[in-house]
């Protein structure tokens, strides 16, 4: 019996048209699926493919066991986590050693920020495991303003909300184009950075890029309101243009 | 008569499998394509999507006056380039305004660096233009090297090889996940910055990404090869992973 591919699918930044050719092969090919999910709740990246599966496909959702209810800084969100992941990849792996293909969901591309990159590490070593990239959600926010993200010879930085403000306002001073990712919670600081960083007033706030409930404004045109965690900031970058 | 649109589409680092699903509709429906490539070559893009197009497609080629010949800083360089891309902007607008639909082809992402940015700017307020996101060569790039390029709370800072090495230099120590664009026959000073942020020993080069000719090396292993100019350096990051 021949050992099976662990595939970790890239489904892009949620509308199903912008996902590759080969994830659309994959995954309407697929007998085994693996998705995460926040317990009780559908999982995005599985909202996307709806509809693509074979009628026989034989689904793996992977419920996170703690998503905000404990801080990052709390050694036992880690070991939560950690915990997790050894149990989703173990069964993953198992399925590949018995001799099935199996497709993991990944939203966005699976080496940028994915859940994904989790389980990679802890089954590389063991079974065949192929990776198909994706259009980031940061490339469908940058479409979505309608400006193009960079010109010439502009420098792009990518930060995470999470950061804390001072190092936040650091990097966003010295970049030419920026893409703030994570925000939610963080919108506040992200703000604030953003203001002390003289950039405040070219930043757009993009909300569920390419999906059907998308919003693109000027940040300054929302400030104050509730902010989802998936949505993205973008500055862009004003370099050499002909 | 309806006006027509200008779709500008991106078809990804250069696996043909890897276009979006939107993307391969749009190009195998043409009736119009444009791509612009070097006088006297058959051009990248155009070569990513061969055997795709309808029989009866009308090509538009669109040959850079120049690209190499003449130094960025020169005027005369930006007075050829920025005259080049009006009479292509006025063919492709003219073609909308006569009613066709024309897609313009675009390596990696339409918006991120890319040369259709240059038609964008020019037809955009005359006539309907839709922009098609894509997989990135960089992502390509990093899926190539089988690491994950960013983790947890990873900086990512996107430069081009065409800087100057003291502020690559700064800008390489700061970040944590790193991707080098541009690079040919300036990867001396990239090595030289490389080196004295510290990052040089952790660096990959990949030529090619996702081509049936891509390599994928640490960079320190092929030190001294005449690089590409579209090779890709990658410094991942290594961040937060549970």
């Amino acid at each position: 019996m021949s050992v099976g591919t662990i595939h970790g699918v890239g489904l892009g930044p949620g509308d199903p048209d912008l996902m590759s050719v080969r994830a659309h092969r994959l995954l309407t090919g697929a007998k085994h699926v693996a998705f995460f999910r926040k317990a009780g709740r559908t999982g995005q990246a599985r909202k996307i493919i709806d509809g693509l599966l074979r009628e026989d496909v034989v689904e793996y959702p992977m419920d996170y066991p703690v998503t905000t209810e404990i801080p990052l800084t709390d050694p036992r969100y880690n070991q939560a986590l950690s915990a997790f992941y050894e149990e989703a990849s173990a069964h993953l792996r198992a399925l590949a050693e018995g001799g099935e293909d199996v497709v993991v969901l990944s939203e966005g591309d699976p080496f940028f920020f994915g859940s994904f990159m989790h389980i990679y590490t802890r089954v590389r070593d063991h079974v065949p495991v192929q990776v198909v990239p994706a259009i980031t959600g940061m490339a469908a926010a940058w479409t979505a303003t309608g400006e193009p993200i960079t010109w010439g010879d502009d420098v792009l930085t990518v930060l995470m909300g999470t950061l804390n403000e001072a190092e936040m306002r650091a990097r966003m001073q010295t970049t030419d184009a920026l893409v703030v990712m994570k925000i939610g919670r963080n919108i506040d600081k992200v703000v604030g950075a953003l203001k002390a960083a003289g950039k405040y007033d070219d930043a757009w706030l993009v909300e569920y890029a390419s999906m059907p409930n998308q919003t693109v404004h000027k940040l300054a045109d929302v400030e104050g309101r509730v902010t989802p965690y998936f949505s993205i900031i973008i500055v862009h970058g004003q370099g050499r243009r002909p």
